[in-house]
C-alpha cells in the first residue's frame, strides 16, 4: 500500500536523509535528526507524491485522508498537546519543502491552529496575553496572505492605522488589548476582501495550509523560475507540519544559535548566543543584547550538557561544523535546525585542517571543504564586515580586494599624488594609457566596462581592487567630479571600493588587512596532491611572473607583449613604427624596439627559469598606442616631424567603428610582417643569450586571433625563418613551440585543420565569449546586469565560461585539434583560467592548464584540485562543500 | 604495358576528352578536337603519370625512352618535317598542362628546335629573315628563362642596350642582323650565368624542356598555389609537344580568331577577325589593322569553307557558342584551340533562348548557360566597355550598375541639387540619416565600409550603384573635395562609377543602357520550372516591395522596421522616444509612433497581397538614431526641452565602443519591452485592418540577435500578449508566426532549444560572418582586401558565404532547428541570399528560401534554378557554364 505521510518524532521517524526526492530537503533532514536522537519538535511530512497526484488530479490520492488522521494523533501523542483544545492547544507550523529551495512558492504558515478557543489555551500557558494575541494576529495575517492570497499590504495599512490612532511608532508599542483588536480587524479585512469569515476550525486552518502549499508549485512565478533554472516540473514538493514551539513561556524557555566551531576563527571551541524568555526574532532584532552560549552553562547546567552532547553528535554525524538553532521550552529543549555553518575563509581553512589531524576527514575532504572563491579573502584585504558603511553605488566585482583612498580623476593626477598619500582611481573607462596611474593607485573605479574590460583585467593583474561598470555613477573628469544620483564627490574626497561585492562606499571604511596561515599553505600542498591539470599565469613583467611563481605558478600561460610597448620610453618609438610613411621608416623604429624586447624577455624567461613561457604575439589595434589628448597630439607630432592636422588625419585614418573586430592580432602580422620578424628575433635571441648561461628556455609562440588556417601559415612561416637565421647567427639549438589562440569561432570550427599547422592551442574564452554571444565586454554593462537578474543568464558570461554555448565551440576545438593532431598541448588564458566552475570544466574536458593572473593561482590550483577528486569513483568522492 | 605517351594527329588521336587526368585540360582537348577530325597541329602528350613518376623517384620511368623516339617518329611523318633538320626543319611548342591551370609552374617554350643549322631552313621556308631571328632569339630567350632559370630582365637589357645604339625605340626597327646579333649575345650570356654553352642539339632542347615542366611541378610558387587552393600535390602535370605552324609564310598563310556566334548580341552568324601574313600576336599588338572573317570568303574560299564546316562542327559537337583560333600555313588551315566563347550577358540569354529554339539544348540547359552574375549588366547601366576611361580608384564593388554625375559631400546638398541635375554622394562612410540623399543620387561612393555596409545595403536595396570601402580616397567633407594622392576633386566635378568593378572614373564616362529582352523573360520563366527553392526580397517599403515583386519574389524574407524610423517626421519622435526620462514619456512617443507604423505595415502588406511578410522588430542601438552635428543636437534639445549639453551627456551615455555587439536586437526590446509591444500591436492593427478588406495577411514577426532562447521567451510572451489583446479588440483572429534571426554564433549552437520555442528561422548572414570570423565589415576594408589577394580568403566572406565556417554554424543550426522542430521554416535574409554561390549552398543544405535586395531577385531565381538542375541524376544534368 502506497504510504503518503512520514512521522518524526520521541527519536524515531518513518524517513530518512536519503529520501530527499519523497520528502524534500527539509522534511529528509528533520527525518534524519529525529533518528539521530535529536529533540527536533515532532512533526510530520506530506510527501512530494502527493503534491505530484494533487498537480495532476486536483484531488488527493485515496487513502492520504486516513494517513493524515493518524499522524496527527501520532503528533497530539508526541507533543501531549491537542490541535484546537482550549487548555493546551497543540500550534504547528505548515511549511513547503521540496528538493530544492525554490523563491515563488508558498513559504511557510506558523501558530496554525489558533482561534477564539486556542488562544485561551495559548495565553494560560505562556502565561502573556501580549505574546499570544501577537501571535494569533501574525497567524491570521500571514495565512490570510499566502492562503487566501490576500496582499500583504492590506494587513500593514490597519496595522499603521493603529499606531497613528495611538500616537506610537514602533509595534512593539501595541499592548495586548490593541493586538486583539487587530486580529478582529484582519478578520474584518478577509470577510471584505473574500467574503468568507475567516476559517477558525484548526482543521480547516491546515487542510487549507497544505492545499495552498502544493497549488502554490504551479503558480506563475515558481513555473518561471523551474524554466529558467531547469528544474522539472514533475518534482513536486513536500509538505512539512510540526508543533510550534516557545522560547518566550517563562524564564526557563529561551532560543539561541550556536556553532560546533568558531565560524569567524575556525577555533574548535562551541560557540553561540542565546536569549531567556525570548523568541528567535527577538535574538535577530536586537533589542535586547543575547548572551554568550557559555553563560548557559551556569543558568541552565542540564540543557547545556544536552546541548553539548548533541552538537558533538551531529558534528561527527555530518563530519562538519554545524550551525544549530535551538529553543528551550519550559526547560525541554529542542532543535530546530541544523546546518553546515557558514565561515570565513581562514575558518574555513583551520577547520578543513584541524579536522584532518583529529581524524575526523581525509585530506581530500579538507580539500573539498575551502571554497575556492572564498581564498579571495586570505590574498587580499577586505572591508570590515562590522563596519558600518554607507554605500552608495554598486558595480560589477571586478577584481577583488578592498580599497580606501581619495579620488582622482585622470591616471597623471594618480601617478602625482599617489606617491604620498593613497588614492583611487576614477574613470569613465581605463586604456593602456592610463596602466602607470592604475599601478599607483589603491583601487580603480570604472563607469564602464564589464568582467573582461581593460581596467578588470589589469587590476586582477596586478592583484588590485576594480569595481568597474558602474553605471549608477556619472563621471566628469573636467570639472573633477562624479555624481551618483543627487550626491557629488569631488577630487580629494575619500571613498572605499570592495572588489569583491562590487560595493562603492562613501568614506573611509575600515579594512582587515590579509594574511596566509600555515594552514593556508598545509591545505594547498594537499591540494596539488590530487590535482593533475597544470596553473599557468598571466604575467607580462618579471614581477607579475615572480610573484605568480610564489602563488604556486607551473610556467606563463599568457605574457602579452603590447603592455611592454606602453612603457614611457618606448611609447614614442611605437608611435614612430605605427605612423611609419613606409616600410623602410618602420624597419628604423622597429629595430630601435628590438633590443627593449628583447631585454623584456629576458627578464621574463629569467623569472621563469625552466618553465614554459607562452608569448603572445602583438594583438591590440594600433590605434590603441596612440595619443587620444589635445597635449598628446602636439607632443607626438613634434617628436616625429609632422603637423598636428596632419597627425590628427593619420589617427582619424586608423579609427575604427568596432575596433574589437577590426585591424588587430594577427591581422596586423598579416599586413605588417617586419612586426612579427621583430617580436620573433627579440624572443630568439633572448633565449639563446640565455642558454649560454645555461638558463633553458622553451618560448611557445602564440599567433593570436587566427580564424583561418592560412593566416596561421603565413605567420609561422615568417617565425620559422628568423628562428633559423637567429639560431644560425648565435650557433645556438632551441626547442621552440608556434601555437594559436582559439578565440574566434571561426578557428574552433576549423580546428582540424589550425591543428595540423599549430603545435599548441590556448583558448582566449574573453573574445569568444564576446564573439560567441555577440557580447561587446566594454559595452555589455548596458543589459547583461538586467540579463542576469531577470535570469535570461546565470552568470555573467564574462566572469563564469557559459558551458551549454561557448562550451560547445571550446570542446569542438579539443576534440578537432586533437583528432588532427594527438598530443596537441590546450590551455586556456581567458579570464575564466581563475574562475572554480570554469575551472572544473576545463578538468573535465581534458585540458592540459588553465592560466590565470597571479592572485587566482591557488584559487586555479584548488579548484582544480576539487575537479580532480570530484571526478574520483563515487566512493571515493567526498561530499561537495556548498 | 604502361602507356606514358598520347599521340594527336592525323585525324586520330590516343587520348580523348574524358582523359583530362592524364593528359591535363589542354592534352585532353587537343586529342578531343583531333578526334572529331578538326586540323590541329599533330603532336603528343606526355602524360601526368610520369610527372609523378619523375617527383617522386627524380627519374623516368622505365619505357617512355622508347615512346618518345617512336611517337616523335610519328610527328615528324604527320608534318612532313624533321627535328634538327637543316631543309625543312620541325620546331615544336613544349607547354605544361595540368587538370586546373596553375600559375608559378613553367609555362611555354615556343620555337623549340632551332639552332645554327635549323634557321637555315626556317629561313628559306618562311622567305623571312627577319621573322626567323626574331623567332631563335625569342626562342633562346624563353628557354633559357623558364629551363635555366636566367632572369627575364637580363635578356631585356641587352635588347635595350642593342635598340639604344641603333638609336630606335621599338622592338620592329630592328633588323635581320641585329636579331642575329641578339641570337649570339643572348647565348653569351647564358655561358656568363650559368657556364654553359647554350643547348644547340634539338633533342636535348627538348628533354630539358620538359624535364623543366615537370620539375616546375614542385616550385615553391607552385606548392605554395596549391596549398592555397586546396589542389593535390598527386595531381602532376602532362607536357604537350605540339608542331609549331606559322601564319606568316607568305600572303598563303594567315591567322584569325572566329567565334560561331556573335559575342556581343548573340546573333546566329559566325564572327571573327583574321590578318593574312602574320602571327597571332601581330593580331593582338594592334600594328595591322585586322580584316572581318567575311572578307576571307573572297581572298581564300577553299579555306573559309573548310572553316565553316568545322565551326559547324565545334559548335554541335559542344553544343555550345565556340572561341576558336586558327592559323593558315601555305594555304593549310589549322585550328590552334576552340573553347567556349565568353560573351556578354545579352548574348548568353539570347545564344541559350536560340539553341533551344534550334534543338541544340533542352531548356535546363538553356537555363545553365547564363551566369547569374552576369544578369546585372542587363538590370542596370553599365559602363561602355569602348569607351576611353581614366580609373582614379578602385573600391569594392558594392552594388553593381554605373553612374555619372556631379560630386556631393552631404545628403543635403544630394537632395537639394539632386533635383536638377545628376549627382554622386561622396562619403566617408554613411549612416540612417543619409538615406534621403542617397536616394536621389545617382550613386554613391565611400571612403570606408565592406560589402555590407550601410551604404552597400541600402545602396542594392535601391538599385543604386554604389563603390564602397575606397580606401585610397581620402574625403575632406569640410573643404568639399576628396582626393586620390595628388589629385583633388571638388564638389561639382564629375565623375562616373562602376559598381560592378569598383572603379571610380575621372568625369563622365559614356553608359549603355539596361534593357530587358523577351528572351530574358523567357529563360526566366524556364528557370523558374526547375526551381523549387522560394526566393524572397528584403524590402522595407511598399516601393522596393513592388519591384521586388516584379522581379518574381515570392514574398518578404526581410522587413526592416528602423528604415521607417529615419522619415522626416518620425525622426523626432523617435529622438523623443529614446530620450525619454522614464516608462511613461517613452510610452506617450511611442503612442505617436504607432499610427505610423501601422501605415508602413499596411503599405507593405497591401503590396505582397497575399504573400508572406517577415517584419523584424527594431535592430539597430539607439545611438543611431540620435544627431551627430552640432547643429542637429540644438534642434534635438530644443525639441525635447533641455539643454544642449545635457543632451549631449545623454548621447555620449549612449556611445559605445562595439556597437555591433553592443546595446542593440533583442536586448532593446528585453530592457524596454513597451518598444516590442508598439511594433507588434502596429503590425497586429495592420493585419487585422486589412483583414476586414478581405486582404489576407499572414505576419512573420522576427525578433533579432537572439543568443539564448530566454531572450526569444521573454520576446515571444510580449508579442503574443499583444496578439491576443488585438485580436479581441478587432474581434478579427490571424494566423501568425514568431521566428528568430539565427546571426549570432550562440543561437545557431543552440538552435535546438531556440527551435522549441521559434517557429522559423532566417539566418542573418552578414553578422553571422562578422561574429564568426571577428571581423567588423566596417573595418575590415583595413585588410580584407590583402586577405583576398594574398590568397588566405578566396572570396570576400562578406559577398561569397564562407561555407567552410560560418557555413558549419549555419548547417549546425539546421540539423539542430529541425530536430526539435521537424517542419520549420528556414530561410537566409543576410546579403548572401542574392550571390550565386551561396544561393546553391542554400539549396543543398535544404533551406526553404532565400531573400535579397529586389534587384538580385532575378539573380537569385536563376541561381537556385541551377542549383536544382545540377543536383539533378548524372544522366540528365547538364555541364555548367564557366
Amino acid at each position: 500500500m502506497a504510504k503518503y505521510v512520514y512521522f518524526f518524532g520521541g527519536g524515531k521517524a518513518d524517513g530518512k536523509a536519503e529520501m530527499k526526492k519523497l520528502l524534500g530537503g527539509k522534511g529528509a533532514n528533520l527525518a534524519e535528526m529525529t533518528n539521530l536522537g535529536i529533540p527536533v519538535p515532532a512533526g510530520y511530512t506530506i510527501s512530494t507524491e502527493v503534491c505530484n497526484c494533487y498537480q495532476k488530479n486536483h484531488s488527493y490520492p485515496e487513502g492520504l485522508e486516513g494517513e493524515l488522521v493518524e499522524n496527527l494523533k501520532k503528533l497530539e501523542e508526541a507533543s501531549g498537546k491537542k490541535l484546537g483544545d482550549s487548555q493546551n492547544p497543540l500550534l504547528v507550523s505548515v511549511r513547503s519543502g521540496a528538493a530544492f529551495s525554490m523563491p515563488g512558492m508558498m513559504d511557510t504558515v506558523l501558530n496554525l491552529g489558533l482561534n477564539g478557543q486556542t488562544i485561551e489555551g495559548l495565553i494560560k500557558s505562556t502565561n502573556n496575553e501580549r505574546f499570544s494575541y501577537d501571535a494569533y494576529r501574525r497567524f491570521v495575517q500571514m495565512f490570510s496572505n499566502v492562503v487566501l492570497g490576500i496582499e500583504h499590504s492590506k494587513f500593514e495599512e490597519i496595522l499603521q492605522k493603529k499606531k497613528d490612532a495611538k500616537g506610537v511608532k514602533a509595534d512593539t508599542d501595541l499592548d495586548a488589548q490593541d493586538l486583539k483588536g487587530l486580529v478582529q480587524e484582519y478578520k474584518d479585512l478577509v470577510k471584505q476582501e473574500k467574503g468568507i469569515d475567516f476559517p477558525d476550525n484548526p482543521q480547516e486552518q491546515l487542510k487549507r495550509a497544505y492545499t495552498a502549499v502544493f497549488s502554490s508549485w504551479d503558480n506563475e512565478r515558481a513555473i518561471t523560475y523551474r524554466k529558467l533554472h531547469n528544474i522539472p516540473d514533475d518534482l513536486g514538493t513536500a509538505v512539512n507540519v510540526q508543533m510550534m514551539v516557545f522560547g518566550n513561556m517563562g524564564s526557563d524557555s529561551g532560543t539561541g544559535v550556536a556553532f560546533t566551531r568558531n565560524p569567524s576563527t575556525g577555533e574548535k571551541k562551541f560557540y553561540g548566543e542565546y536569549l531567556l524568555n525570548a523568541q528567535g526574532e527577538d535574538v535577530v532584532a536586537g533589542i535586547r543584547t543575547p548572551e554568550h552560549i557559555d553563560r548557559l552553562k551556569q543558568e541552565m547546567p542540564v540543557v547545556y550538557q544536552q546541548l553539548e552532547e548533541i552538537y558533538q553528535k551531529l558534528e561527527l554525524h555530518y563530519r562538519d561544523m554545524q550551525d544549530m538553532e535551538f529553543t528551550i521550552e519550559k526547560g525541554k529543549l529542542f532543535i530546530l535546525q541544523t546546518r553546515t555553518g557558514k565561515r570565513t575563509a581562514h575558518s574555513a581553512v583551520k577547520v578543513a585542517v584541524d579536522m584532518v589531524q583529529e581524524g575526523l576527514i581525509n585530506k581530500k575532504e579538507a580539500v573539498m571543504r575551502v571554497q575556492p572563491k572564498q581564498i579571495d579573502q586570505l590574498l587580499h584585504p577586505m572591508i570590515d564586515p562590522k563596519a558600518e558603511i554607507r554605500v552608495i553605488a554598486k558595480g560589477l566585482p571586478a577584481s577583488p580586494g578592498a580599497a580606501v583612498g581619495k579620488v582622482v580623476f585622470t591616471a597623471k593626477e594618480a601617478q602625482e599624488k599617489g606617491k604620498n598619500e593613497k588614492v583611487i582611481l576614477v574613470r569613465m573607462e581605463t586604456s593602456p594609457e592610463d596602466i602607470g596611474g592604475m599601478a599607483v593607485a589603491q583601487g580603480i573605479l570604472t563607469a564602464r566596462g564589464g568582467m573582461t574590460s581593460h581596467a578588470a583585467v589589469v587590476a586582477r593583474g596586478m592583484g588590485k581592487c576594480c569595481v568597474a561598470g558602474c553605471e549608477s555613477i556619472a563621471v566628469n573628469e573636467k570639472d573633477k567630479e562624479f555624481s551618483v544620483g543627487d550626491l557629488k564627490i569631488k577630487e580629494g574626497n575619500h571613498i572605499s571600493l570592495d572588489g569583491s561585492t562590487g560595493r562603492v562606499i562613501l568614506g573611509e571604511a575600515s579594512l582587515i588587512e590579509s594574511d596566509l596561515s600555515n594552514d593556508f599553505t598545509t591545505l594547498m600542498d594537499w591540494a596539488d596532491e590530487s590535482r593533475t591539470l597544470k596553473i599557468r599565469t598571466n604575467a607580462d613583467t618579471p614581477q607579475d611572473a615572480c610573484k605568480a611563481r610564489e602563488f604556486g605558478a607551473e610556467g606563463i600561460g599568457l605574457c602579452r607583449t603590447e603592455h611592454m610597448f606602453f612603457g614611457k620610453e618606448r611609447l614614442p618609438i611605437v608611435r614612430e613604427m605605427i605612423l611609419a610613411k613606409d616600410k623602410d621608416s618602420r624597419l628604423q623604429a622597429l629595430q630601435k624596439l628590438l633590443p627593449m624586447q628583447k631585454d623584456d624577455f629576458k627578464g621574463i624567461f629569467k623569472a621563469m627559469r625552466g618553465l614554459p613561457v607562452t608569448i603572445r604575439l602583438l594583438d591590440p589595434p594600433l590605434h590603441e598606442f596612440l595619443p587620444q589628448s589635445e597635449e598628446g597630439i602636439q607632443e607626438t607630432a613634434a617628436n616625429i616631424g609632422v603637423s598636428p592636422e596632419e597627425l590628427q588625419k593619420k589617427i582619424q585614418s586608423l579609427h575604427e567603428i568596432n575596433p574589437m573586430l577590426g585591424h588587430r592580432g594577427c591581422r596586423l602580422g598579416i599586413i605588417y610582417p617586419e612586426i612579427t620578424e621583430m617580436q620573433a628575433r627579440a624572443i630568439f635571441e633572448a633565449a639563446c643569450e640565455l642558454a649560454k648561461e645555461e638558463i633553458s628556455v622553451t618560448p611557445e609562440i602564440m599567433v593570436p586571433l587566427v580564424s583561418e588556417v592560412k593566416e596561421f601559415n603565413l605567420q609561422k612561416s615568417v617565425i620559422v625563418a628568423v628562428a633559423q637565421k637567429v639560431m644560425d647567427e648565435q650557433k645556438t639549438k632551441l626547442d621552440y613551440l608556434i601555437g594559436t589562440m582559439i578565440e574566434i569561432p571561426r578557428a574552433a570550427l576549423t580546428a582540424d585543420e589550425i591543428a595540423r599547422e599549430a603545435e599548441f592551442f590556448s583558448f582566449g574564452t574573453n573574445d569568444l565569449t564576446q564573439m560567441a554571444f555577440g557580447f561587446s565586454r566594454d559595452d555589455a554593462g548596458k543589459f547583461l546586469p538586467a540579463y542576469v537578474e531577470k535570469g535570461i543568464l546565470n552568470d555573467d558570461p564574462f566572469a563564469v565560461l557559459d558551458q551549454r554555448g561557448v562550451g560547445q565551440l571550446v570542446e569542438m576545438a579539443v576534440q578537432k585539434g586533437r583528432s588532427s593532431r594527438a598530443d596537441l598541448k590546450i590551455g586556456i588564458c581567458g579570464e575564466h583560467g581563475g574562475e572554480p566552475s570554469s575551472v572544473e570544466y576545463c578538468y573535465r574536458i581534458g585540458l592540459n592548464y588553465v592560466s590565470c593572473s597571479p592572485f587566482r593561482v591557488p584559487i586555479a590550483r584548488l579548484a582544480a584540485a576539487q575537479a580532480a577528486i570530484r571526478s574520483l569513483p563515487a566512493t571515493s568522492h567526498p561530499a561537495t562543500q556548498h
